[in-house]
């Protein structure tokens, strides 16, 4: 295996609702500096890319609507290189569709599949696990994910159930679990046998195209028509359409300080806190009586908060949202009904 | 009595730091369009004293830092009409002085003394009440204060208690009252016999600089060293200086609409509410279990708020303020910590 053999998909296309306000509509989280660090999302994904496999081998597949965000954040990039989606039809299709345009290119790719905003926090051991993933897959016809060992009951991912079949250390899924009840991912976390599904995979062309040929022929003949079978193909997510029905999938298990940046929940769990359990994210802030809030304010902007606990404080351009942190699943329905009764403007 | 003979000082020189974030030190919230009305409190007042007395028989009293503000935002008066204080030095030394300034152009002046920020809801009964109290201070060497009918037990504002003796509808004045603690406030409400003390004050120039040279004659003999001698004046308000010891202090019982606002929470008190009793100033809201608010966010800008009760949210330029409603006492203290910490940007 040569590293000319190595292929990276960074998925960029979501339109990340629920980190409204700070995520919009025309200007996803992905595509955002979130934490005032000088880089976006996706641009801190593609340099971590870019240190395992050959920057030309790094495609990105968004939403024909945020052509020019990619190209303006990624100007490294070939016009080749990004692959606009003319819909959105969730991931199943987005992945198949991307195989198919590398496997013309390279017959023998390995492809690492992978969200552009996922939050990795030790990049060394990050590195290391995708090496020794690729070298698995390039080998084995298995669909491989990466499983993070979990650190809480987190009721905000879905868990992926380990056998005791083993390829090296690899390990066959027993299932899949989507995102459980509290009293149930507290029963996974001492089993020792669910991991959290990261949602990055690695496999070669070969075995996906195969996978979605068995599993998903509709979508595989749609797009052998090429961008015209997109809009016609099911919208349905590659965990649902191909995981969790396949027969070779396998985990690696890995610990390389992972965060989905799904939630503002998530990303509350993610990074550091004060002593009271509070996360800042930019802004200044002064707080009294505070107690484990997620405080996001723009740069430049003052902050002073008090008796607040467990609350959403997320203060960008023309929005101010405040709610319970722990009800941030409706923030998708503050989103609709914004956009219901404002109008574009504030979604 | 001839009109020409009314004259008005509008008090406009506080920094109103329990206001903060709106109310800056540059700009305090005098100077402010609070309501979103497209004109600030000080020009609303103006606008209403300007329908009882001349035009050029009204005052405006402010720091020297607040010269350009009152210019650009009271075109209409002459230089002449504008007082600059050299320093702070609170409310007697700067009415004693405006009293001596107007004496020299009119030595039978009837005066009206206001603040600037003063809320003011039924302008009608307003304009008759001050003329009423005119037309009795001009024939009656009394200090006449403003009493308002209290309609809650509010602790934010001092009170007035009144005595049998009457002078037509004006009562003479037993004592005053400072901010009372709950308990108090309630007694004084179902007495009858205690009125909010407004703090706009009616007297002929005569009775008010007598007071001064009986009770207060130091301030008196350094004003007429003209503004030399206001910065040597001691820091005392008209109330504990004159009116707490002069004799010949009455009460017109008055019911206008008034509110002080002082506080966010006499905001609250005085502004619509809506069924949840929150009280929205400017911008866009979509409020979800929010009870009891107080919400001031800029023109344009949407606030989306869950799960608060009780809590004033205060978004403005660089500052966004979230605290229990019911500890904005403490507000003066952040502005402190903010100065000490952060500097002058921000307070």
């Amino acid at each position: 295996m040569t590293s000319s053999n190595n292929y990276c998909v960074i998925m960029a296309g979501g339109i990340g609702s629920r980190f409204w306000p700070y995520s919009r509509k025309n200007k996803p989280k992905q595509f955002l500096d979130f934490f005032g660090a000088g880089q976006t999302l996706l641009q801190l994904t593609f340099d971590r890319y870019k240190k395992i496999v050959p920057q030309e081998n790094i495609f990105v597949i968004t939403n024909i609507a945020y052509e020019n965000l990619v190209k303006e954040q990624l100007s490294e990039l070939d016009e080749s290189q990004i692959l606009l989606e003319p819909t959105r039809r969730n991931t199943a299709p987005c992945i198949a569709w991307a195989s198919q345009h590398i496997q013309q290119l390279n017959p023998d790719a390995n492809i690492i599949v992978a969200p552009a905003d996922h939050l990795i926090l030790k990049e060394e051991e990050f590195i290391e696990a995708i090496q020794k993933g690729l070298e698995f897959v390039a080998h084995s016809p298995q669909l491989l994910t990466l499983g993070i060992k979990p650190s809480r009951p987190e009721t905000g991912y879905g868990y992926i159930q380990i056998t005791d079949e083993k390829q090296g250390d690899f390990y066959k899924v027993k299932t899949f679990v989507e995102k459980p009840q509290l009293e149930f991912a507290k029963i996974f976390v001492e089993s020792e046998e669910f991991y959290w599904n990261s949602g990055i995979f690695l496999w070669n062309v070969h075995t996906i195209l195969d996978a979605f040929g068995n599993i998903m022929p509709e979508i595989a003949s749609k797009l052998t028509a090429g961008e015209e079978g997109f809009t016609s193909s099911p919208n349905i997510s590659i965990d649902y359409g191909i995981m969790e029905k396949a027969e070779n999938v396998y985990v690696q298990i890995c610990n390389f300080g992972w965060a989905d940046l799904g939630t503002w929940g998530s990303l509350h769990e993610a990074l550091p806190k004060d002593q009271q359990k509070n996360v800042i994210i930019k802004g200044n802030t002064l707080l009294y009586e505070c107690k484990n809030n997620i405080i996001a304010v723009p740069k430049g902007k003052l902050a002073v908060l008090q008796g607040l606990e467990d609350y959403l404080v997320a203060d960008t351009d023309n929005v101010l949202l405040i709610c319970r942190k722990d009800d941030e699943s409706t923030i998708r329905r503050y989103v609709n009904d914004v956009q219901i009764k404002l109008g574009d403007e504030f979604v």
